[in-house]
């Protein structure tokens, strides 16, 4: 028996776009939202909505990590699909342009969501807070908790549950280091200190654990869970929309359209780019670190595959050890 | 804390084997057997024991799918690791010579595993016994139980249970087609109908499922669990060993000499032969699925890639549909 409240989120374009820098062409990105529209997902992720300045343009950082509602406007419209997912852009603390961002009601993005570090608590609620004044439906995803300083996290979680603009709160597992067990404590403590908010998730699958974390999530109670097709993300990746969909048992899912999308649009970038679980990712992730240096390391074809050296090097036994 | 009970055991020749015909160098068995030694792993299984005949030649099938003796000592003699795990090999129903079985204490093999499918329990408990009589440690390991008609599973785990001369009783999710959920109850049905006997529990990584599903036993118990060096086995392949080791925490185990037989052994392996998950094998999870016509599409270069269309088909969509 599926549980209604569950909604899913589609961050396909924006979380696949960190490693490419957002270069999709417009046939990928329509391609992946009208398989969404089709499959019923509830929400789908088009990119960043950052600030355009002379060091961060259009063409070298592409256009998804600025989102002009133009642009998302002649996606939505290039889909004829009786069902609309809402569609969600991100805002990361400290390089959006507030100013520049219309009403809600002018705008064909329905929800806001801010990224921000712990330390950044405050910018981002404060991001939140104003999207939220503009009629945006708003979330805060807190990045990178499995490396913050517990009091400073609570700190945050409590400040989070006093923000009436919040309408979720993400735990997110940023470096895909959780197992099962983390993401039930760190829930259990998202819903101590901060129990007014209804609660989100968003796994890496560093340790092949996205998918299962994500129903571990599900098991503990939280209704908003992020994926992406064929489970492309920044590193290791992210939980696979197709196996989520296959999971939830909720009739107004179709899982087809997603498989046609990835027999159509993600199978020939598979040549061009790489996401998913190896080794690499898999230290990185066992290790609780960003995945900065195991990205490097696939990215140099003399050590891509030289899982022991960088098992060496990053648990601090080789050369590069410090103190 | 760790479970100081839990044994692991490294299937990598065994289920490896089943995708290359056991064509492995005596350099890679030798190597994975030693990187085991050293990882502190509890049990090595180094293939299967079957019976050679004009038709089954060692040369078209493998040694490692016959098991001599003394190939084996000749493994085990090339190691001078102190630790010393047991030495398993795997019987199928209907293919052993058991007259040519040696006394345990005059064979280098410390365990036997029997695998068989429900229906032929009886024959299975059978090997079981007699091997038991020659001295060797016993598993009774049950195939495909999630294709099984639950009473005759149930009547098949009542027998096990009367049957002292089985030393584990192992859950084996052949088609990985369990979610964590499944495991618990499958779990849960095996402690009622076989109280008396431990528990193994052997994954496939079809839904990228079997590191967290072998979690999962862990969580309800069971205190033996199958792994295999980067994940290598049939189809999607099994638990990944070094994923496995990172998340236990028992200090004998050192994940170290597994990441060094990857970066060695099993990286140059992967231009040859492939293992892991992939669309394909996701799907056929999903469905419940015999892994044969999944792998019959990924050694189909035209089809291997074509995940909606196989969804189609084998989900009784496509022009290939019966009622």
């Amino acid at each position: 028996m599926y549980r209604e409240e569950i909604k899913v989120l589609d961050c396909t374009i924006r979380d696949g776009g960190l490693i490419n820098q957002y270069q999709f062409t417009d046939d990928f990105v329509k391609g992946c939202y009208r398989a969404s529209c089709e499959a019923g997902v509830d929400i789908v992720e088009l990119g960043k909505k950052l600030a355009v300045s002379d060091e961060y343009t259009r063409d070298k950082w592409g256009k998804w990590n600025f989102c002009d509602d133009d642009d998302i406007r002649r996606v939505v419209d290039s889909c004829d699909s009786e069902h609309r997912p809402e569609v969600a852009v991100m805002f990361d603390v400290g390089r959006v342009d507030l100013d520049a961002l219309v009403p809600a009601d002018q705008s064909p993005v329905d929800m806001i969501r801010t990224a921000c570090y712990v330390a950044d608590i405050d910018k981002g609620i404060d991001l939140v807070r104003r999207t939220k004044d503009l009629g945006y439906g708003t979330t805060i995803n807190i990045m990178a908790c499995s490396a913050a300083i517990e009091r400073d996290l609570i700190e945050a979680l409590e400040q989070v549950n006093e923000s009436p603009e919040v309408d979720y709160l993400y735990l997110v597992d940023s470096y895909g280091a959780f197992y099962s067990e983390q993401v039930s404590a760190y829930l259990a403590m998202y819903r101590e200190h901060a129990p007014d908010k209804p609660l989100g998730f968003h796994a890496h699958n560093n340790q092949q654990l996205a998918f299962s974390n994500t129903q571990q999530a599900i098991i503990e109670g939280v209704n908003l869970l992020d994926a992406t097709i064929n489970g492309i993300g920044r590193g290791a990746g992210n939980c696979n929309l197709e196996l989520l969909l296959n999971f939830l048992k909720n009739p107004k899912f179709d899982v087809r359209p997603v498989y046609r999308a990835i027999q159509e649009q993600l199978v020939p970038l598979r040549e061009e780019i790489e996401w998913g679980f190896n080794d690499i990712y898999g230290i990185s992730g066992h290790l609780n670190q960003h995945p900065r240096e195991a990205m490097r390391v696939r990215g140099d074809n003399g050590a891509r595959d030289l899982c022991y050296d960088f098992f060496l090097e990053q648990s601090g036994e080789g050369d590069s050890a410090m103190d």
